[in-house]
């Protein structure tokens, strides 16, 4: 076990500080990886570099990269996804860039680094290292089903990009704060990042999900929990397989739903109209009660980014009020997130 | 397209006769690799050779592997699968044997027949090949959920290994025996076999799930139907992910649910019961209506091999009257079957 996650445990070896890539984004949704990095471990984090078509930020000063290398950066971290993970071949240039100005790359896209021949070629010549994070441990095993021991609770979306890996840190440095045994259980490649370890799920072969799954949350003291991040949703088309093999490993007993209420289509899929909360609630108990008869949802994880504070607030009422479940948005905190907190650990 | 699924195309270029490779199995429902291949490719399948444990049988001759070379085979086929896809260190003496008496090696199981280093040098010692059918295609793309042209059905089921191919396999054989233009579509080892392409959809990575199954039935004329075998059970807490991904990116028009009426408990995971029919209907309905809101299911077919032909038509009879729905067993045919295939046209 520790072994297998100790394949994944780059988060203190890999070079640092960061210099983020932001590529041709245009959509802060597709920064995610940047955003959270920014975040939850921004003393690695010294700057930021965009192509030109790029007009996306998270807040760090604009650098190239041989500014970001004078400043100290000593890794590009790919901070950018698009639809499916790939290396988009309008970012290679500036890739090259890097390596040439003294910068390894970090990358937890699903393309290997290695295999952009222009990439490889530049990596010998200035001997730079092309690091990719989204590469799943080996030897998963088949899931079994079998009830482990301690608590587990899965964050859950009613779509990607929308606060699974906030909540589940949001809620795992709360839960520290009270003085509980709990560890949070990375799933993507920004959650690694930020964590040191965990298992890229959407990296692994559909037949092993559910068995990566088991392994990331292994048997536990009957007090301890783990918050798992969450990945897609079982409403998207796209990502649903992802969503179904890791909620009946985690067999959590506790699940948040994760939303934007800003949000009324599916991310990059505009033909897809969003489920609602409670959908999203039936159906994850419908399915995570096959793996763990006592799933229960503990509460809401609203995104009110698009909001000002007093409506947000006044949101995340009338939500509380009309699904009678504390509702809360962890970026905010304050008596609402602590209620939630309280609700999971009720 | 037609590229991607030439890259699975090894059906008539496989070497053959087949020798079938029945492991140490004692349990007929892991064999279900060398039944397929016995009833849907008879004139391919020479013999069978099964180590000293092996209690099963497929009805061939039983021979050595030097006697399978003599009697004409050329190659072995492995015919067995344990859970997860492995292959077993008790198996690695005899195909070694296997490929001393001539015969090349051919393989659905996840793990490479290349990564067994025995193996590896026994070939090259040989001068046989060692041939893996579990690789899907390159590049498969990402779901999009886009609604294709043409029919679909999709046959699910309560659990694995209980019919789901035999029945996509059976129902292709009458739509076009009714002259209808239709295609059978592989999802699985054997049914690649069978069928000389396909997608092995459990070996695709996760995220990617989808987007494999929209590969594997492109858009097609108004009246042609894809006849799309499934896997795993969305009940299955080890393989949901690959029935969801395949469900979603499959969109069928329709499905039938695959059940074995003598089963009661999940295969290989005795601690948890078998869903009913009604249950895999519903669920299926609810996920499927997520990329085809016209989803409907045409019948039930059910495997009534442990059942003498009385007691199997009076359980279909009562089953028919109970779900209200066409209920066939593909294998016995006849009216029901033909009544099932009418409800599939209607």
């Amino acid at each position: 076990m520790n072994s297998l996650l100790k394949d994944t445990t780059v988060g203190l070896s890999l070079p640092q500080p960061y210099l983020l890539f932001l590529g041709d984004s245009t959509e802060l949704g597709f920064a995610k990886t940047a955003s959270g990095l920014v975040d939850w471990a921004p003393d690695r984090c010294i700057g930021e570099f965009g192509l030109a078509g790029c007009t996306v930020s998270v807040g760090l000063p604009r650098m190239t990269p041989a500014q970001g290398h004078a400043a100290g950066a000593r890794a590009l971290v790919i901070g950018v996804a698009n639809q499916g993970g790939f290396i988009s071949e309008a970012w290679v240039a500036a890739l090259v860039e890097a390596l040439e100005a003294g910068l390894d790359i970090v990358s937890g896209m699903h393309s290997r680094l290695e295999t952009i021949p222009a990439l490889a070629d530049a990596a010998r010549r200035t001997g730079r290292q092309l690091i990719d994070v989204r590469v799943p441990p080996p030897g998963i095993p088949i899931g079994t089903g079998r009830k482990r021991s301690g608590k587990r609770l899965l964050t859950v979306g009613t779509d990607c990009a929308l606060g699974k890996k906030y909540t589940a840190l949001a809620l795992h440095r709360a839960f520290v704060a009270r003085g509980i045994d709990a560890d949070f259980r990375a799933t993507g490649q920004t959650g690694i990042m930020i964590a040191g370890r965990g298992i890229p799920m959407d990296a692994v072969v559909s037949d092993f999900e559910a068995g990566a799954a088991e392994l990331l949350s292994p048997d536990a003291a009957p007090d301890h929990w783990d918050l798992i991040e969450g990945q897609g949703s079982l409403f998207n088309p796209a990502y649903a397989a992802v969503s179904l093999g890791l909620l009946h490993g985690s067999q959590p007993d506790l699940f948040v739903v994760c939303h934007d209420p800003s949000r009324t289509m599916v991310l990059g899929l505009d033909n897809y109209a969003l489920p609602s909360i409670e959908e999203v609630i039936d159906m994850t108990i419908r399915l995570g009660s096959r793996t763990n008869p006592a799933i229960r949802c503990a509460g809401v994880s609203l995104n009110t980014s698009a909001l000002g504070a007093a409506d947000a607030e006044t949101l995340m009422r009338s939500e509380a009020g009309r699904l009678g479940l504390p509702v809360a948005d962890p970026i905010r905190g304050g008596p609402a997130f602590e209620a939630l907190v309280d609700a999971c650990l009720a």
